[in-house]
């Protein structure tokens, strides 16, 4: 097993993109991207399902390295650009780093 | 980069509210609600995607300081009467603490 | 609160009854299973809602003891023939240990 960051962010669907082409350029080698039914922050509650989709918010889990995840953290400035709800990260294990 | 806790609540949607309430009253800042497909759990297998959605479960997460973490399971009398079919929690850390 | 292992598998959709079955026969005693909008990984991005739902991936949770996850772990070889495209291992602490 092998040590890496399971960082998970919560933003806006309409600015998944921007975060995606951040960790992208950034070196990570991938990442997922989860729908959300509702939530609350900052911003107060918000529903999911409305017809244009504008006000949802996804998750976006990314499992990367250690270097990955200085350099996003290193880029928090750009990556708060994106307005993230909530940016979390833990430390996990994987299976085969060679393939992942 | 700061430490909290990331609480994760699996439990039927209909009882998602009677969560989200407990966490809001106990100074959760925020959570996220997603949805679940399918799972099984110690009352058997649940299949998303019934016409009523009544069975259906969801997870929320909810990134909580040490102190609201602590008042969450003083008060696990009360969110075990939600029926959540598992309650889990991993340290992580969050950018921007203030921020969020 | 006991200490468990949170693992996350992300898995093709038709593929996902083979790791459920695997974590069923080494002894998980639950497992959940979210739906996922997109991801990027080694064999390039996948957009969900295709009609098919073919090329669809989920995201797999399971709460393990350590037990149950050493055995996961030592069927690598068969979890990995389901082609996860990714195989994540988190510890956390959860409620009620008798009751999940």
């Amino acid at each position: 097993m092998h040590h890496r960051k399971r960082i998970e962010i919560v933003v806006e669907r309409v600015r998944a993109d921007d975060v995606t082409d951040l960790l992208d350029r950034l070196g990570a080698t991938g990442w997922t991207i989860l729908p959300v039914l509702s939530g609350r922050g900052r911003r107060g509650v918000r529903l999911g399902g409305d017809l244009s989709g504008v006000l949802d918010n996804v998750v976006i889990v990314c499992i990367a390295s250690e270097a990955v995840t200085a350099r996003v953290l290193d880029a928090s400035d750009e990556l708060l650009g994106a307005r993230p709800a909530i940016v979390s990260i833990t430390d996990c294990t994987v299976l085969r780093a060679d393939h992942f």
